[in-house]
């Protein structure tokens, strides 16, 4: 049988043997375990953060992955601690709406109220990711079914999308969701894609028919700064030029070559962005 | 049987690929290791910090663990190189002081002097961490006994205690001994766990009778700041208030509710902290 | 047989999820592997840091380790992406040069162009890792022969060398390669090794007798600053003061016994160092 792999996401950093120690009451359950850092430097508690982390890394990973994921500002509140098994995969969290994107098709949620699976009966208040969470990841990859660790639950916390809205049929309006390691800017304008050679496919949030229009045509804008047409990737214009693109995540992306968009152009989470295109001829 | 598993302790940060060139070392004696990054950043050649770790996340690895620890402030000089087996783990350590909280119950302990295991004969002068300690800990992972690597030691480096004082029967002082990457502050006024609903109690460095007191009538000063009780969980005060409470580790903590301690009080290693408390009535 | 090892060297960092990702990519194909973080701290984008790094860590694997590099200035460009077999290890590359060190000896080398080995045949532009690099180290370790991932190439790019230069035949001039989470800095002055007690042997790039000096002869100077003699070990010199030494990777190293070199010299990547020393007198 494959070794059962256990990715671990937190907002832990890597300063601290929190991590360390989380993956001990893993091991101790399941020496065999297949661990994998998704990271740990999500911004302190911030769960809409952690929950794009998921998005973006859940579907490279074999559907049996259990995923345990500490981003927890509740911890040692009436919040619940939670397990689901999904079509994308186990997971194991706060429940506090960083799995709502994983939480579709036919899945199923308990809460980790039976104590037998903790791994004391008088948790600490400060760290349940070692005696709850953990504990309920390694007895997941030891074989233990998911209706074991608690009660059904049906009502998990889901958080609101936060998606674009449309000013036109030409013009949407969108946000900065993200900055990367590179400076590379993330944005709620997705799922994108390219449809064909030069047309772009935009899903959008109030019908299942996406907007298509030329990548040419298109016209990104962020504060007094404009962005002309969509590229595919960096190298597409010089070294320290900006541009827009699809990123690997599937949003639409502001970057530079061999340089940080964030910095060249000021932008921080939250800050609009502002999308137009010609109207699209042919669909 | 199961994997070894070889936790790895150093000062080394991330950005060099010394813990990578470890775990090669490791891998290439036990292919088979199940290899766990504690972290790998201490302070710079901080033993204190390291023991502090140890201590932290020892108990929570199966005893068959095999605790790999470089914060080595020594390499090259006189220093022993030392392994050790305990009932809490093997560990592979300097002789500095690091390994002395694991050095209790029944301990045997080795110099690394058995040169057939190291790398090399000729081991370079500054990585030992490469050239003795990662062999070592491969050699254990591959079941060369621990008395093979050397010949006995009985008089390991020890550090003293840093214990908080008695000031009288109500006050005791104590120090800040961390800051984890949350700004919350831990001392070494411990171990100190709630024996009720509403009454803590503090092993003291001096009797087995621990100090018991009620949480509601502690009051912890640190400078300016005065905190009022021992709460349970950072939930317990609002968001950006500063609190008193046990941390996961069995220390008295101070922190915020969703901010930090560290940042909040001014407090860095080192500095002063006091607590007193009504006596108490019921032992 | 052994679980195939995977090493992974990038400059993505450790804040996103891609270097998770590309782990899922492996484990989808090899869900055996043993994952090896060398290091993702990469500066930006530099190939040349990033050879160094192979350089110094690929000779303390097995050489069946397959080694997973992904810092790639011209992703999504048309620089090729391939794979190579060679005595010291695999490796799966951008055709950049950073393989330039690790293509002697009897080596093969193959462009990644069938594409039957990505993880689809619609790859993202800007994330190789994912969809082309991360797949090739998951079949190669699930056995794949390295002449199936595509056609062969003989003409990969090579680095320039950049070596010491003599200035004379008692003095040469370096530079300054690389400086550590210690602030230890390396020099090209390599490689240079002990060749007795008190004997330096540094070989030259124009010849295969090495240069002989007496350690205690070298004069190292670097800017306003002068170090005599060249030294075993930090702990040679007293806490604080600066000395040269041969680093654990056989390069002419400057250090401060527990401090920082780099900031005590002012020392940067690029700057020049200058070494002489007395005439040898026997060979």
């Amino acid at each position: 049988m494959d070794r059962p792999i256990v990715t671990v996401l937190t907002d832990f950093g890597t300063k601290d043997a929190f991590v360390g120690v989380m993956k001990g009451v893993i091991l101790s359950l399941q020496p065999d375990a297949q661990l994998v850092d998704l990271t740990h430097r999500v911004d302190q508690q911030d769960v809409q953060q952690a929950a794009r982390v998921l998005r973006y890394s859940v579907p490279y990973f074999p559907p049996n992955t259990i995923h345990l994921v500490v981003v927890d500002p509740g911890v040692g509140s009436t919040r619940r601690p939670m397990a689901a098994k999904t079509p994308h995969g186990l997971f194991v969290a706060p429940d506090n709406g960083v799995l709502t994107d994983m939480l579709t098709g036919d899945w199923q949620a308990v809460a980790l109220d039976n104590t037998q699976y903790w791994r004391t009966t008088e948790p600490s208040h400060t760290f349940h990711g070692r005696d709850i969470f953990s504990p309920a990841a390694g007895h997941l990859a030891a074989g233990v079914p998911l209706s074991s660790l608690g009660s059904t639950i049906t009502d998990p916390v889901l958080l609101p999308r936060r998606s674009f809205s449309m000013q036109s049929d030409t013009e949407l309006r969108g946000e900065v969701t993200y900055i990367d390691h590179f400076g590379d800017v993330t944005t709620n304008i997705a799922p994108i894609r390219w449809a064909s050679e030069a047309t772009i496919h935009l899903s959008r949030p109030d019908s299942p028919i996406p907007i298509s229009f030329e990548a040419a045509s298109a016209r990104v804008v962020s504060g007094w700064n404009t962005l002309e047409g969509i590229k595919r990737t960096y190298s597409d214009v010089t070294v320290g030029e900006t541009l827009a693109l699809i990123g690997s995540g599937g949003e639409l992306e502001l970057a530079v070559n061999q340089g940080s968009a964030a910095r060249t152009l000021s932008l921080s989470v939250g800050d609009p962005i502002t999308l137009s295109f010609a109207p699209s001829t042919v669909s």
